[in-house]
């Protein structure tokens, strides 16, 4: 299973294993980047104590607990070697301890009620558990299939101690058991502030104690739980406050601890104090929240997986800025592109256009590598390697589109689409303006120019296996931008970024743009959180023959829709035909066409009924097949051809055929779909085709845009008023004013004035 | 805590107690509602035997066990009486015993290898688990704390131990501790269908064991979990398959069983046989899955908190249609509506006007009910008191503006608003259609006019403290409505049903609109997966004072912005003041007003900074007051002040007060916000001061619609391609045909005509 799309969401996480990569120790060297992590071989899971305790009076914490064992267990099924390192028992025994005091009492007592009914009830069994091993049991419970080791802050002091811990944990990790690891609370003196074992690491707490087992066990990777998000810059909840994703030795002085985030023993300093000796003694380190209801779940494998989730701690300052940064960085330079004339962002994709003649050897030479790659993996389908590779004419017809588009876009942004007289002196505008940061993903560079002529600001995420001429394509729109200073507004996102991630940028991102497989769409929906998403997850297009269609015109639709590239999703999947056609010759030879054509033919339930040798029956008349087969399904007629659209389709595309204008217009208006074609075929639902210049997606939402989408899709408005100390007060009853609300005319659009060539 | 909205999402689902109902006993009768379930005081949970057992190789169970018994456990502390039936304990207990021999292998083989190293080094325990209760330790790991009772067949037919069971379990239940029945499937014969324990029902099986026993008990509810996400009409996974969300013993006819339904013992039709019995006997019962990831975490407390979660039995099928029922036919009725004439739309709104004259007695006595029992209830406060309360003149506004918006809705649906030769004999329109289903949450009925102006169908979910007005103004909407045969494109939905179940109508509604507090929009855009949410969650609104300011102006303005309505959207909330103001009367003036206006001032760090007594300090600069309080912030000039909002704001509005028209400008076009006003109040962010018309709401969202909302946001558009047999073939190079993509004009809407007037 590849990380993508595949893994884009585990839905069921504990049942499907994501190990993608051979685990590796790491030897002393802490690992560079999250998505190392994966590799991870000996990992130490630390939990604090709120994590073990917080919630236990209602059952919380037990949970928690489990789910928290739950996934150890699964990681070490998956081969790598994990310890625990618990704090907190003795606030959870003491509160297990009590229960089961009550409990031994209420049996008791029932046990020696009047009644006597418990002794001598023939149930089977009737057990009272015994209350032996009370204080820790709780814990316990939990982890019955391991072992427990208690610590105290002895054992690190004493060489001889610590050599037989360490000897004593390579041999339960060489059994495949779990060792849990606990500071014996109860023994080990409170803590003295300042005072550091060997002036380096406090061993005080669960904190450093985990720290220093880890290094001392060569651990690839510690992972912290307590009951914080992570490291913030700022203490948490104030205005600039920030969760560092990643945080860096050097950055150190760069932090502003708050009061607040020092809850004593094992605040926030003393966690990243105990996580930088980690770091130096060569073992990675996350730290994060296991208190979280809807996370605790699955937050240790995710943090495996590399996903974005707490502080990972990490040597390695990477060059290039954060994808929050260049986020940032987007935004900033997309509305200094917004406020750019629009001929100066003409100029700038003429410039595009211009360069990638220019630079043709370098982007073929780059390509080449990709696409070497490619080949010598043997893993890229034909499609996809042709999609992949460049050529001299490929970077021509991108130039030409360019230059089209530099034309066509220049009324697109600050458009005034609408102006009111409000009062006197009171004016109103709604302008068109960009919606902001978009997110194309998959992307290809050629979606810099439809966000450029939008004056949106773009995140790239291109995939891996287009690495190299992304990165020089890439380079080459930012030289382009870079003539009116806007540079920044198109930034290519790390390939080590999963497109996950980029969706929980939520306030960041404007809209995400997928592009690629229904699925991959679905799954991006699924991701995005509160950012829009613009795509259609389906195409489940259907063509409704009439009795009263032209054979000629039935014929040459229905073969297009289904045959011309049976993969688009404005390819037809169901036929719908008229009762009266299925015994006519125009049947046979729509039956004989598609045979011709190698249409795999499936029949729906009515259409099977007619038919003494049936072909296949559906399964489900819901089905994209994306090839070269089809349903055909029979109706008594237009109406119910509509409510068949209704009910199976996708509202994405749907067309008649007919020679009867009234049934046509009729269907034309019932139809509830983005695109509804009469004696046409499907395949036109496109934005090229459409005339829209420059082709955004299909969109099968409901609102902002639907069907094929063109620049307009990228553009929202604002409103703009313009007033002279006007207030609503003067509107009031005993107000001065009224309002007009008079429309102004708009200016023509480029759009209109085309028109009237 | 209420129901609405605070119930809406439960953050922290096992910390937060919701119980807002008196528990009582059934008694033998059936709960009508899934609301009641709440007042459930007996509940047996029915664990299936894959809920116990799918997912135990990779730890899954134990977590999901955990999970469930932490539910009950939370119940339980709600003063419920809990118990569980469990089944499939034989294979968690096998699988468990396997575990367990190969650890203590383990570890025997590690206490004597060959260096002795466990024994002899010096940890203070090193302790490795007892094996002793192998089989069943899984489960009872879990349910340590209760009483665990194994039940056979023959418990049941011999009436002694029937009885002492009964007291068994009463007695158990009496000392608050939850007891765990579980059939002793070692001992159990196989099961023989079709032969039923007295006739009524088989206890061969745990489902009919739960209900058996439920019944016994006199249990109020009866939690059945297992792999399925409940009852469905068909089998599940066909093309028609829905999941039921209330069943009714008469609807048992209409039910089809698929044969792969039946998965061995505890098959849908056997659990559906145990449902009805245990509802026969006065239980109601749930069906639902207990396997789902996601899901399982909160299944049981949700259920009981009355969600639609799996398939609910009640015995009192309720007169009027499920929400389900409701939306598809409100979806039928809104296309049907949106099909008519413009004028015919008109129709329907002036009747409405004129049906609110007619049958003003009857609203007017309708809402004096409600504002009785809202009075009586003395927990209304006097602001929401004024807007429930209907008056004659009230009501003769909404007529008014009734009649307004018929006439200028009249050239909303299908207008064409963009129009294209493709090629010969190919013309493409794009025209305005409705979105579809609408739900407007809390709704009044003056939302009707909008929604049937646009052609949209409307789910109307009133509050309950309005509901005899609402049934009264619904009543009068459907009335209207059916002059044209659309009545039911608007539905007054129960307000036994909750927001957030109605957020999860994916894919039947299309548009939430929100009305309401931004803790209200950001609860239901939480919820609402895959809905879009058109609403505002925030609104921190900045009035800019440039130094270039004229101070009449000024002051108007801010008045007017912060005092004019303080708990509006629109007012301000930070008053930015350019610095050389700081020293100058203009100031002085300034604090003066809103001194005089008793508004409070908090300083921002930059304002505090300047000031020897400086008021309170604001703890964040994006506060959204509310109130008769606003932050004030020194700035440097104008490009200070955008920055300001750029990174504090909510791009709501925000306000220029300045005499410099390129300073104006400047700011105009720099400020990314919605709404973006020059010398005028902010409180102008508004549909009707706009001129809109019928305001729908303000969006601070990027997409679709942005700022104040009127007819328009209600619209979508859809493509219709007329041709005569047009192919994508055709335009291939090989082909004979070329795109024109001329731009044809359209016709001008009734807007541009009033220009003309």
């Amino acid at each position: 299973i590849g990380p993508f799309p595949g893994s884009l969401l585990h839905q069921i996480p504990f049942n499907v294993p994501f190990l993608t990569v051979p685990l590796a120790r790491a030897h002393g060297k802490s690992f560079a980047h999250r998505s190392d992590l994966r590799r991870a071989k000996r990992i130490v899971v630390k939990l604090g104590s709120a994590v073990v305790t917080r919630g236990d009076e209602c059952g919380l914490a037990l949970g928690r607990l489990a789910s928290i064992v739950e996934q150890v267990a699964m990681l070490q099924n998956q081969g790598r070697e994990m310890m625990i390192v618990t704090s907190g028992a003795v606030a959870f025994g003491k509160q297990r301890l009590r229960h089961e005091i009550l409990l031994s009492q209420s049996v008791r007592q029932a046990l020696h009620s009047g009644q006597n009914q418990l002794k001598d009830m023939s149930l089977p069994v009737l057990e009272a558990r015994a209350c032996a091993a009370a204080g820790q049991s709780g814990l316990m419970a939990l982890y019955e299939f391991n072992i427990e080791i208690l610590v105290t802050n002895l054992d690190f002091h004493d060489e001889q101690k610590r050599r037989n811990l360490n000897s004593t944990l390579h041999e339960l990790l060489r059994m495949n058991i779990v060792p849990i690891i606990n500071t014996n609370d109860a023994v080990v003196p409170p803590p003295e502030p300042n005072s550091d074992l060997q002036g380096v690491i406090s061993i005080k707490d669960n904190d450093s104690l985990a720290a220093r087992l880890a290094v001392e066990m060569r651990a690839d990777l510690l992972i912290a739980l307590s009951d914080v998000e992570g490291l913030y810059d700022s203490p948490p909840g104030t205005d600039d406050a920030k969760l560092l994703d990643t945080f860096y030795p050097g950055d150190q002085q760069s932090i502003t601890y708050g009061t607040k985030s020092r809850v004593g023993i094992g605040g926030m300093e003393a966690k990243v104090k105990a996580a930088l000796w980690a770091l130096q003694g060569g073992t990675s380190v996350v730290i994060a929240n296991g208190t979280h209801p809807k996370v605790t779940g699955h937050v240790i494998t995710d943090i495996v997986e590399g996903k974005k989730v707490g502080t990972f701690f990490s040597e390695v300052k990477p060059a290039g800025p954060t994808v929050e940064q260049q986020t940032d960085m987007a935004r900033t330079a997309g509305r200094a592109l917004a406020s750019l004339l629009p001929e100066q962002r003409s100029e700038i994709i003429y410039t595009m256009a211009d360069l990638l003649t220019e630079k043709r050897e370098e982007i073929l030479s780059a390509n080449k590598k990709d696409m070497e790659f490619a080949v010598n993996s043997g893993r890229m389908p034909p499609p996809l390697l042709k999609r992949l590779s460049l050529s001299s004419s490929k970077l021509n017809s991108l130039a030409i589109g360019l230059r089209q588009i530099a034309v066509s876009s220049q009324d697109s942004v600050g458009r005034v689409v609408r102006r009111t007289r409000v009062a006197n002196n009171l004016e109103l505008e709604q302008i068109t303006v960009p919606i902001g940061v978009l997110l194309v993903a998959p992307s290809r560079v050629s979606h810099a120019r439809t966000s450029i002529a939008s004056g949106n600001a773009l995140l790239l995420k291109g995939g891996r296996e287009a690495a190299n001429s992304n990165r020089v394509l890439h380079e080459l729109a930012q030289e382009a931008l870079s003539i009116h200073g806007v540079r920044d507004a198109i930034q290519l996102v790390s390939t080590r970024e999963e497109v996950e991630d980029l969706c929980r940028l939520e306030k960041m991102i404007d809209l995400i743009i997928p592009r690629g497989s229904s699925q991959l769409v679905r799954d991006i929906q699924r991701a995005a959180k509160g950012i829009p998403v613009l795509g259609h997850s389906e195409g489940i297009c259907h063509v409704y023959v009439d009795h009263e269609a032209s054979l000629d015109k039935v014929i040459k639709i229905v073969r297009d829709s289904k045959c011309d590239y049976p993969a688009a999703c404005n390819a037809m999947e169901t036929l719908l035909i008229h009762r009266d056609v299925l015994r006519s010759p125009m049947f046979d030879q729509i039956i004989d066409m598609l045979r011709t054509e190698n249409v795999k033919v499936h029949a729906g339930p009515r259409f099977a009924s007619y038919l003494t040798f049936s072909p296949s029956e559906v399964k489900s008349l819901r089905t994209e097949y994306g090839d070269l087969e089809c349903c055909i399904e029979v109706v008594d007629g237009m109406l119910e051809a509509v409510d068949h659209i209704h009910k199976y389709g996708s509202s994405h595309t749907d067309v008649i055929v007919t020679e009867n204008e009234e049934t046509a217009e009729q269907f034309l208006q019932l139809v509830d779909s983005a695109c509804v074609f009469w004696n046409t075929s499907s395949r036109f639902s496109d934005g090229y085709r459409f005339g829209l210049g420059a082709e955004v997606g299909i969109s099968t939402a409901r609102i902002h845009a639907r069907g094929p989408v063109g620049l307009e899709g990228l553009l929202t408005t604002k409103w703009v008023l313009r007033g002279d100390g006007h207030t609503a007060a003067d509107f009031s009853e005993q107000g001065s004013m009224k309002y007009l609300h008079e429309n102004l005319p708009v200016a023509p659009s480029l759009h209109g004035q085309r028109t009237s060539n």
